[in-house]
Parts: C-alpha cells; sequence; structure tokens
C-alpha cells in the first residue's frame, strides 16, 4: 500500500485505569510497530465498559488501517471485550465446540475442571478468524472490515499476547502492508551511548537524508538501529552502510538484530566446546539464570553454586576462611577463590565469580552499596575486575550480571 | 462532590507511540487517583501534533471533570502541548519574564547558557495558573474551566511531573473533591481465576450494590481486589466483608496489598528462625534469584546449588549414578535426594529441589515437555510433587519457581 499503515492500539482493562496493572502489551506493540515502519496514531488504555470500548472502536476506525485491542478475553465476568466487538460489528455471538474440546483437551491432563466460566470463553462474535493460541485458553480474533482495515482482538497475559502478535499476527499483516523501510540492527555491550555516538557523529553526518540511527540503550548494552526510508536506495548502497557502521563500533558489537549477551556468548561456548561454571553471590542466581533461559544451554553450562552465605563460600567453593575475614566476602581475592573453586567442579573449562553489596543496605565507606567485584577466567588464568554500580538492589544484581557474561565473552576471544 | 472524580490522563509524545519510550507516567497518576477514589476514565497517548492534541481534548471534556496531560513542554521543537492547549482554550499566548529569570538565575551557577529554545519555555497560554517546579524549568499549568472542571499540564520528565502532581496538583485536587472509596486486597497463590470465582461466586451476588471484586492474575499467584464506593456504608459491614471474602479463599491466602510471595516466605523463615537453601535444576537459578531479590534475605537463606548437569547433581548433591540412571534426573527418587543434598549443607534447616523438562526440548511420552517434579521439606520429612506446566521454556521456569514457594510456605505452616 501507499501510505504507510496506520495503526491504534487499545488496551482494555480497569486494572490498567486503576494504577494496578503497567501496560506494557501496548509498550511491546508498538515498538513491533515501529520496526516494520507501521504508524502507530493512538495507544488508548479504556475500561471494561461495553459503551467505552465501542465508542472508541467507532471513533478511530475511519483513521485506522489496523486496530489491535489487548485484555478482556478471561473467563471472569468483567471480561467484555468479545460481547462489545460484537455490538460494534453488529453481529451475534456464536458457540464454537472446537474450542471447547480444546480448552478441555488442556485441562484434562492437569485435572482442573471446565466451568462455566469457561464455556463462556468458547463464545465468538461471528465472522471471526480464529489465531490458535498455544499458551492459553483464549485464541486470538481477526476481522476483516470495510477498505481492507483489520480489526484484531489479543489476550491481555502478555506472554499469550506477544506469542500471538509475533506467530499469527504479523506474518499476516506482512503480507498485506509492504514497507519500503529497511532495518539494520547492532547488539552492542560495554560502552555507553555517549561513547557510540562519537564513535559514529562524523559518519552519520554524511548518512543519505532517507536514512537515520537511533541508539536504544537497555540494560548493560545499546541497540544501534540503521534505518532507511527511501525505496530507491540502491541494495547495495544500503549493504556499504551497514558494513561501515558494524566496523566503526566493531569493539562493542556481540551480535545483531535479537541476539541476546547470554546468546551470543552461549553460541560462542558451543563453538569453543568449552562448558561453563557459575559461582554467585551477591547476583543470586541472576546470572545462571540469564544463562539457562536460553534453550539447549545444557549443552555448555554445567551449574552453579550461590554461595550466598560465608558458610557455603568456604564448603562448596572453598574460599579460604582466612582469606574471608582479612579480605571480606567482598574483594578481589574471594572472588578469585570463588572462582577457582567453580572451575574445580566437574567439567567446567571457564568460570565467572561475582561477589558484592547489591543493597539497599550493607554498604560501608570504603565498599559503598554497588560495589562489586567479579572474576573469570579458565584453569589457566584467572581475572578480577572491580565496578562501582548503582544504589537499586536489582539494577545492582542485572547490571553485574549483564557486565559479567561481556567479560567472558571477550576473555574467550583474546579481546 | 457528589460522583466520583472523573479522570482523563493523557501523555503526549511521538516516544511513546513508537515504542522507544515505556509510559510510567499515567501508571503513577492512575495508583495516586485510585488511592484518592478518583475515577480514571481513559489513559491516551497520542502524538505531538496540534491536531490531535485538541481534537483529544475537546472529545473529554463533556464527561471529564479533571483532565491531565504529561510531556511535550520541553524546550526542543517538537514540544507542542503549550500551543494546543491555547488552540484547544481559544486564548494567546503570552511571555512570563519571572520564568526566564528564574530559569537565567538556575542556569547561571552551572554556566548553561541561555539560548532561544529555552526563551520559548518562558511562553504560557492565556489564564494559567503556573505551578512551581522545584525540579526543573518547565512549571506546570493549571486551567479552570466551566463547571469546575480542570485542565491540568505537566512535564513529561517522571520526577518533574511527580513533584509537581504530589506537592502542588494533589493538594487542590483533594480540597475540591473528596473520596468515600474503600479497598481491601488479598494476595493468593496455588489456584487459579477460576476456582477463586467459583469459590466467591454466591457471596458476590450478595454484596451491597456499591462493592465490588476484581480478580487481578499475575504468575502463579492472584489478586482478589474488594473495593466499596458507599460512604454510607457502615465501617464495620466493611469489615465483616472483608473477613467472609478472607475466610472463603483462606486456603490460597499468603498476604495482603504488595506482599508477594518470595516476601511471604522469607518473613515465615525469619519468624520460624529456619534458613533455606535450594537445590534448582530446571529452575536454572530462577527461584535463587527470586528470593535473593529480596533485601535482607541473606538472614534466611543460606544459598543454593544450580545442578544443571547430571555430574553436578553426583558431585554436590550426592545424587546417587544409579538413581539417575535408573529413574532419570526428572523423577521422584533423583528431586528426592536433591532435596536430602541440600539439606546437609551448613545452616540449612528447610530445603526446596526442582528438576524438569522446561522445554522445549526434551519431552518424552511418559514425561512430556514441562513435567516437573518438586521437592520439599526439612531434615525430619521431605515431600514430592510432579506438575505438568505448559510448553513455554520460561514459563515453566517462572511457574515452578513461584509452585515451589508456595509448597514450602504450606509445609512451613502445617497446611
Amino acid at each position: 500500500m501507499a501510505h504507510p499503515m496506520n495503526c491504534y492500539l487499545i488496551s482494555i482493562g480497569d486494572e490498567i485505569l486503576n494504577g494496578q496493572t503497567l501496560d506494557t502489551n501496548t509498550y511491546f506493540l508498538a515498538q513491533s510497530c515501529r520496526a516494520q515502519g507501521y504508524q502507530v496514531r493512538g495507544i488508548y488504555s479504556i475500561p471494561d465498559q461495553l459503551e467505552a470500548i465501542v465508542d472508541m472502536l467507532n471513533q478511530i476506525k475511519p483513521t485506522a488501517d489496523v486496530i489491535v485491542t489487548t485484555g478482556g478475553l478471561g473467563p471472569t465476568k468483567d471480561d467484555i471485550t468479545k460481547k462489545s466487538i460484537a455490538a460494534f460489528l453488529g453481529v451475534e455471538m456464536f458457540f464454537h465446540q472446537a474450542t471447547e474440546d480444546r480448552i478441555k483437551g488442556l485441562f484434562a491432563p492437569r485435572k482442573i475442571p471446565f466451568t462455566e466460566e469457561h464455556r463462556q470463553q468458547c463464545f465468538f462474535p461471528d465472522h471471526v478468524e480464529l489465531l490458535e493460541n498455544n499458551l492459553g485458553t483464549a485464541p486470538g480474533m481477526w476481522w476483516e472490515l470495510e477498505d481492507q482495515k483489520v480489526l484484531i482482538s489479543l489476550p491481555g497475559v502478555p506472554y499469550e499476547m506477544k506469542h500471538l502478535w509475533t506467530d499469527r499476527v504479523m506474518p499476516r499483516l506482512q503480507a498485506r502492508w509492504h514497507s519500503s523501510l529497511r532495518n539494520f540492527t547492532l547488539m552492542t555491550a560495554g560502552t555507553g551511548e555517549t561513547v557510540l555516538s562519537s564513535l559514529l557523529h562524523e559518519w552519520e553526518e554524511k548518512l543519505p537524508a532517507s536514512c537515520s540511527i537511533a541508539y536504544l540503550p537497555d540494560l548493560g548494552r545499546v541497540r544501534l538501529r540503521l534505518t532507511c526510508r527511501d525505496a530507491e536506495l540502491p541494495e547495495a548502497r544500503f549493504e556499504q552502510l551497514k558494513a561501515e557502521m558494524e566496523h566503526l563500533v566493531k569493539d562493542y558489537v556481540f551480535g545483531y538484530e535479537g541476539v541476546t549477551l547470554p546468546e551470543a556468548l552461549g553460541q560462542l561456548l558451543l563453538k569453543q566446546g568449552k562448558s561453563l561454571g557459575l559461582a554467585e553471590s551477591c547476583t543470586g542466581g541472576y546470572l545462571s539464570h540469564l544463562i539457562t533461559g536460553i534453550p539447549g544451554s545444557s549443552a555448555y553450562y554445567n551449574g552453579g553454586i550461590v554461595s550466598y552465605s560465608n558458610a557455603f563460600k568456604e564448603a562448596l567453593l572453598g574460599v579460604s576462611s582466612d582469606t574471608l575475614n582479612t579480605f571480606g566476602a567482598v574483594s578481589r581475592e574471594t572472588v578469585l577463590e570463588m572462582v577457582q573453586g567453580i572451575l574445580k567442579q566437574p567439567g567446567v573449562d571457564v568460570g565467572i565469580a561475582i561477589s558484592g553489596i547489591a543493597g539497599p543496605d550493607g554498604g560501608t565507606p570504603e565498599k559503598p552499596v554497588g560495589t562489586i567485584w567479579i572474576a573469570y577466567g579458565d584453569k589457566k588464568s584467572q581475572h578480577a575486575v572491580k565496578i562501582l554500580f548503582t544504589k537499586s538492589r536489582l539494577l545492582n544484581i542485572e547490571y553485574a550480571a549483564y557486565y559479567s557474561l561481556n567479560l567472558l565473552r571477550k576473555f574467550l576471544l583474546g579481546l
């Protein structure tokens, strides 16, 4: 289509309006639309009320190509999205036996009773195309409106919504709305926006008018996105720009769009045939969680020890009580003995150890909250670095974990 | 005033619509409004466009008592909120010398040059009452509309917005709108929305017209909120309703508003003077992360072992190779030996062990993806249960972790 696709996002639910729930669904959808070159014209959170939903749909329909609603599809009686859409479309609800069979099939092995509330989930407004939900009981819904307009209704449970959007909705939208937009994203770690932009500044100035760079910082990494909107721009030129951008920041690139640091490190460990062990104190298992969140991580991860108490550090990692008494649990000496301890465990080739003061309490003038020691290496050599992070406990845990992943990645690459 | 105050929240900014910024401002405002008993009727994110802003203001004005906009007050040229409000009100902009003097006074000590962009910040739509901003250059704005309606415009910088809302706006609103709203929230775990609503259904039908129940499901737990809006309802009656609701679902209640399951378990461990150890396989450290995410958890958590490989299960938890060979890593026998292994570690009084098939691969007909064994107990007695969860790896990890927390909580309480 000629004009950019105009999209409206509607999140339905009193829990959003009364501040009980932070609406991250529309945030995810807005990011996804932008990556496709779709234009999000409005994001509206409205109550679980038939009139409010119907009014909103009528009001945005004239200027919308695509309307996406999330929420209000659960079995409890305050969920009213389907009735509202039926009223908006002027159609009846019908009972869908296949959905009842599917839900019963899901519940049987888990001995969950099929109730009247669940039966309500099997009614749908007419003319719907159901989008199969592999992660929950409520299917997504798709309606064709006049002028190729589309109305889509997705459940509010974030992981179900994301699954339906990515696997069911997006392929259909892409088939209908082609975009002249080209994106290229580099995943970087080990430095911030400011350093990256200073490296790219001169080159950025000379970009074609239709191209731009976006810096998208996230915890412990920055996504660098090159976007070119001109369909006329030759592919060869776009490829050249990609190569130039990557070269300028090559020291910090760990992958391309979508790749996470744990994935990048996992691929590297697989490639080098090395196996990882972890010794965590202040990160308390979060680093291990990042690693094991990746399917197939058992191929390169043996396991870890969360040595939260000094007794665990001594008994399981062999940290000497002298070291703990002399230098403290948060010290170069302790964190090195921790990594050496995990490297002694069966099958462990490379290791990471982390010990620090996550906060909010436990800081001292010499070791303020946010002081974190990280050790990494293999049986031959181990290294330790000290970092001072923020005042927020969870941020310190997350920063330290991502920071340590990048340290080991560079160690494995000899950088 | 008789009716509850109707409020609309408008966040202005392209960065929200294109997914570069998660709008947490309206979330904060919605929470604050709810605490006051104000009714948020809509939360709308709209672009930095004069027409879009004027249209939205005109559209909601008839049903609004209070309209709050955030964003679009900065010095950069895409910030157009003030011009749009002037157009909506049909008034001119005027230059406010005191604001220029104030900004120059702020900049002088920091040697920041006063630019033309900053000068733009000194123009305001007529009839405005300026709300002094102690944390930034852009003051908040307040306009009286007909019928006691109010239009409020705040900067988008979260800490400036919060300061102006809390210290400048809220006192004025409270003086004008008194609330009669009462809330009571129960935190439940161990069952879903459907079972809870079936337990409460009959009682819910008999609630006073001014009272209602909301089911707010989250991973592994459901928040149950009772809301009563009638100021005439006697406090004793409200207390009775609270007690009735809690009694009907008592088997699933682990706390009140805001308490998380890891916090509830932590409080229980502190109270009983018991210390926790964890042995995780498929959850890969996530359970340990949940526990250590709580400040002060070192008082009742010694540590854990992430035994991802069988070698780790044998070496660190003492699981026998016979057991692993005969019954497999995902079995009652293995998970019981895992929990017994962690209970042998220094200072550990109670333990949880988890072993399962998180997926997406590794399933078999007898042990499909989502099959998870959880063992828990103390040195005297250990118990094991098998659960069948979903097809999603991360969900299985998260469900299993929360499920196991609730199992240990009930064990400690002898439930």
